[in-house]
């Protein structure tokens, strides 16, 4: 019953027409959307690019139990589930969207009465401090959120800044045994024994400083925190879970009660309080990647007041700012809910990770100082290189210039003398393949978002980081021309991706004159020739003696080549030289055919069961959208004849793997991608090759859009005559010109203007 | 056999004539007297005072085996115990002395053959990378060690600078199979878990900077280092012998093998070298309390050369500089050793804990700046504000000065207000009892050693800590004058030790006039008589009801509301009014026969078995030398009409429980405190009351002595008819005026001049 009132309430909008309220884009964000199945995106409230995600989380998996891999972690990733009833309270770190996950520091739970110290078991609140909660009595918004705790009926909202949360509990009848407990135990992506140390100091009657030090996903990571409360506790306590303890000799004191100092592996506190009827409490709550000091620096410099509303209000009117950076007009109000909910999904990360006075840690876990640069952090690369990164170096080229000069940064910190792979929190992580960041920055390279020095630099970094021999199978590729699967697994994968990276780097070689790595690396570029088997029309794995493989199945993924993709899928990874590629498949109308067969083919079950990524939904034939290698597949028909099935295959895949619901999401929004993707497409063009300069033309979503880009200029797309049947392109127009090919360029775009699609029920060939 | 040779070594010195080079003070000192049986000093190299110190480890015993004390553990608080004929390894953290232990981080061993990551078991040298040594080829000097290694005949030899290590290594033959092992794991009176984290980079082919964070005595403790080769390192590796590892799912590299990036719980790593024949492979190891930055900042501040004798040189230079504080002469050379090995151990703690910049960590575990001051560490103050630092005090007074900064330092960064109890590394492990910073802190004060706003903020922290209710009893001490023993056990000690300590607060709040707290504290002073239960004639533990407790036993310890003492060697400190003590327990007459009783009983073995501090030869009748409450006990005839028992006494102590052989010390130096003894006595006066600004006349075992104080003044001692036999004095002079009382003042010693003793071989009545 709970269910089906918050299906309504999520549904309450109006099909067709609908008011727009200029200016507020906020309203069409739901935070909700990929809460529920494999979207593993987090409700709570953060600001664009926040440091901090304060938002509930839903349980708490072991990531093994008794040595055994628990399948229902990776359902955590983002510390909540939309299936669940239950909230063992607010934490401040969260990924969106990632296929792993760590983070979730800091849990934050009030509760009232005889004081409980366990989060409880799932499916009974009243075992500890979790309460049920239902969606009825849950708001989530870009910046807030807030829900009804109903064990006690506490009601729990909260804001953030960049790097403060704040918290506002409000409690329902006057106790005076009312608890706020913060838990130092709790994570996300749980390991067995993920806590390193912990440690906090209770200075004075309002303040607790402290950190948390994890070996997880990031093996050496520490968060420093500063927390105030709104008024002074009356006492507080905490208590060692793990079985390490103070170990001095000489227990002179309590240290369970009103004990300033808290140290241990697994610590839990409370502070105490004597509450006034519909008493709010509220929380402030900073972090910090260098110290507490900084911690306590970066609350005094974003939120020195104790006015929730108008840091509700702070918090929104950024989401607005940045969510206004297109302004879009669409068929209907589900499909603005999905727009702008993608826009805000893809300003979540890389997240700012530097404290307001400019220090942050490094990869090298020293602390650096940027005067020169915002540093950034969660790098999920081999996600984000493909859609994120390029529609942040349009719509945010600043930022995403910090997140380039991150990445140099990183480099110069790296003891391997590399650019991140998968990074967070002075971590390298070195989760899946390539070395995508060369993508990011040749990109910014070749669109002229970077110049002079810095662009020199970034490209050298690529070079170095693209030669670094004991990398992944490095060595072998740059002896062999292919990665030898015998020698190193997921072989193709990386081959074909190296070759495309390196095409990449070569191209920002040519923008900047460098001719010795432009030569060395368009070189390189060719190597997915050598894992293409023309005798199966597939790439294939090859041993390190030049001989394929005998094993195979395309349609398979474990233990044939590839990762996160069967051959179905990743052979189509030539994104740099489709035309070569398709000529080497067979031409243009057997290449046609063999994309028809693959979105339209049933893979079946046993080969599906194989990912964990993805929902049956995230599939669509044999092409699945919801793991990336293919993201780039239903571009490809603009290289045959038959561009037309780009702009149906588009529009299909807008339709079915985008839904304004907790469901709405076929697989991990991965940090943004996913909804980068979506963007991309419902604007009409999409970044088949990142760094070539060329956005392929697809089949715009949108009635209109108008992109305010940062050069001041803005450019005005608008898709006359669309529908929901009209999902074919008739003509597109820049300016009054016809455009006759099948793509734009970067400078076109970012040259403003108005685009003009001219949509038909009927394809035109 | 071997043990023999030692020992000729040892005692190879000439009885009676000797010859004095002038200003050699380094041929004096033995730093191996302590290291056998309980002294618990350790042999290896360090500078006065200095951060590193770069010691043999003869054996790892963990704190517990299978979950119960192992009583080995205790033997190896110094890491190195004299009967061992086994070294696994030289790590570069030792305290001197203490009863209680931490450190030895960061070992390193060189090896040659077959790479040993295990230490191997004791008595099996050849079972992992320890190796045999004798004492025959052993040599400890101040500010030096070397050792040869039997196993792979190297020569070992290390020096340091106050923050860094640097060892020599000499290989026999050529090899193409040497190794360095830095050992991270490694540890001082090891947890089982002790380790909470490490982390090493390898940054280029000869330096390595990280971390050991480790839950031990300290709580929360972190040592950074920078190591440096003086020549490249071919290979390297490292291997985790704990269960957590690199968890990133992506093992793209063979981590194990010069994989630069270490870390995890518990690491050893190998560096690997080809060597020639007598090739010599030095390393410099830095140490910091801040980062890996400041770390290899000490290095390039203290030691840039790799000119091993160069580095000696300037080590041992800086000893005779500090130990040439005291010239002295005396009877043979057995004393003079005895002498300047007191002197030595006296200048080793508290260590410096700061980088060179003035970065240091406080206590509340932030990164400060002390650019007014020298921050120290390890403060074993129950122990030391006996006599080491009032013989600071007076010979070191700029040090003692920025010890007391350090102290104020801490309680200034103090959560919970308060002066060090027992302090070490950012860290208050709580040792023992009492307060005794104040006393330390009020003897400079009345000396006129700290003054002005520096001395008015000292008293106010020591008021202060001496009224944190919370801590050990103190509540009910305010309360009711006395620690009640049913609320808080050792009662009787804390109540007499605040007693004092209360006093020692009075005397520097009457120096700077603040009546108000000489007042409240004078009054606090008295509380001593209230554990005094006249119809036994000693203190005695009290209920809170008032009245005494029924099972009293005054030759037990346990249980019998003292520590380290049982009521007759505890019920005479009273250090601040023994006229009132000895009026209360009947008089001059009735107290001296009291003390021949203390100094000539029996004190059954199973009293003696209750303490693990000290041995046999710690106790004289049933006067207890080897722990601390008693330390002042002989000079309380001073009080009587029988003073020359204190002379006779005094001399007999010094005789029986200070020798110059590696069992030469009857119980541990606990930092400097028990040598501070000697060398208060032996010059002739004792600080029986600290802060009185009085010392108590003894009898003086040097012949002559010269103090040259940092005032510019010499005080010149001599000793008249110094011999075995004349242990009486028959008068004192001080600049040719008879001292007619049985004490000296500050003011007297620090004025200098001539103080002569007139020794005789019959008591002076």
């Amino acid at each position: 019953m709970k269910k089906l009132i918050a299906f309504i309430t999520l549904l309450s909008f109006n099909i067709g027409v609908f008011a727009q309220r200029s200016g507020d884009y906020v309203q069409y964000v739901n935070p909700l959307i990929g809460t529920q199945k494999m979207g593993h995106t987090y409700p709570g409230a953060t600001v664009p690019f926040g440091s901090v995600q304060l938002s509930p989380d839903t349980d708490e998996q072991p990531h093994n139990i008794g040595g055994k891999y628990n399948k229902d972690t990776y359902k955590y990733c983002a510390g909540y589930q939309y299936d669940d009833s239950e909230i063992v309270g607010f934490s401040h770190t969260h990924f969106s969207g990632t296929g792993h996950s760590d983070l979730g520091d800091f849990l934050v739970m009030p509760t009232v009465g005889p004081l409980q110290l366990e989060p409880g078991k799932k499916g009974e609140p009243k075992s500890g401090f979790r309460s049920a909660f239902s969606h009825a009595n849950e708001t989530a918004e870009a910046g807030y959120y807030k829900v009804r705790l109903d064990d006690d009926n506490i009601l729990a909202e909260m804001t953030t800044t960049t790097r403060v949360g704040f918290h506002q509990y409000t409690f329902p009848t006057a106790s005076n045994d009312a608890h706020i407990v913060l838990d130092m135990m709790h994570g996300i992506y749980d390991y067995a024994d993920k806590n390193v140390w912990t440690f906090a100091r209770v200075e004075g009657d309002r303040r607790i400083v402290g950190y948390r030090q994890t070996n997880g996903w990031a093996r050496t990571r520490t968060v420093y925190f500063a927390m105030e409360f709104s008024k002074p506790f009356k006492s507080y306590g905490y208590k060692e879970f793990g079985k390490q303890d103070y170990k001095g000799f000489w227990r002179k004191f309590d240290q369970t009660k009103n004990f300033p100092e808290m140290a241990g592996k697994q610590l839990r506190a409370h502070f105490d309080f004597d509450v006034k009827q519909n008493e709010k409490v509220q929380v402030k709550f900073a972090i910090s990647p260098v110290s507490m000091d900084g911690a306590a620096e970066n609350m005094k410099a974003e939120l020195r007041h104790w006015d929730f509303e108008r840091a509700r209000r702070d918090a929104q009117d950024e989401w607005n700012r940045e969510l206004g950076k297109i302004d879009v007009t669409t068929l209907d109000k589900g499909e603005k809910i999905n727009f702008y909910t993608a826009l805000y999904h893809t300003f979540l990360s890389p997240t700012v990770y530097q404290d307001t006075s400019g220090h942050y840690r490094g990869i090298d876990q020293r602390e650096h100082w940027s005067p020169g640069f915002t540093n950034y952090t969660t790098f999920s690369l081999w996600d984000t290189y493909r859609a994120l990164h390029p529609l942040l170096n349009l719509i945010q080229p600043r930022r995403n210039k910090d997140m380039v000069a991150s990445m140099v940064a990183h480099y110069d910190q790296s003891v391997h003398k590399m650019l991140p792979v998968w990074s967070h929190y002075a971590n390298e992580n070195w989760c899946m393949i390539g070395y995508h960041s060369v993508s990011v920055i040749s990109d910014a390279i070749v669109t002229g978002n970077i110049t002079g020095p810095e662009a020199n630099k970034a490209l050298d970094a690529s070079a170095q980081t693209a030669r670094q021999k004991y990398y992944d199978g490095l060595e072998y590729y740059m002896k062999l021309g292919y990665v030898p699967e015998d020698k190193n697994s997921s072989s193709v994968s990386k081959t074909l991706e190296y070759a495309y990276d390196d095409w990449a780097i070569a191209q920002a070689a040519k923008k900047l004159g460098k001719t010795a790595i432009y030569d060395e690396f368009i070189k390189r570029s060719e190597n997915w020739k050598n894992v293409y088997d023309s005798s199966v029309g597939f790439t294939r794995p090859k041993s390190s003696d030049g001989t394929f493989l005998a094993k195979f199945d395309p349609l398979k993924t474990e233990g044939q080549g590839f990762i996160e993709g069967n051959a179905w899928n990743y052979s189509l990874y030539v994104p740099h030289d489709p035309a070569e590629m398709i000529k080497m498949m067979g031409g243009k109308r057997k290449f046609a055919a063999h994309l028809d067969e693959l979105f339209t083919m049933h893979l079946p079950d046993e080969f599906f069961a194989e990912t964990e990524d993805i929902t049956r939904e995230g599939i669509i034939g044999g092409y699945i959208h919801g793991n990336e290698p293919a993201h780039h597949v239903a571009y490809l028909y603009n290289w045959t004849d038959d561009a037309w099935k780009t702009q149906e295959r588009v529009r299909m895949i807008l339709k079915n793997q985008y839904k304004p619901t907790p469901d709405g999401l076929g697989g991990n929004d991965d940090c943004g991608q996913m909804s980068a993707w979506y963007l991309f497409s419902a604007l009409g063009f999409y970044p088949v090759a990142p760094a070539s300069g060329q956005y392929q033309l697809g089949s715009p979503v949108v009635k209109t859009a108008v992109i305010s880009l940062e050069n001041g200029k803005k450019l005005t797309i608008e898709a006359q005559n669309q529908s929901d049947k009209n999902v074919y392109v008739e003509s597109v127009s820049l300016n009054g010109r016809k455009i006759d090919r099948k793509y734009l360029t970067f400078a076109e775009i970012n040259g403003g203007g108005k685009l003009v699609f001219k949509m038909a029920n009927k394809p035109t060939v």
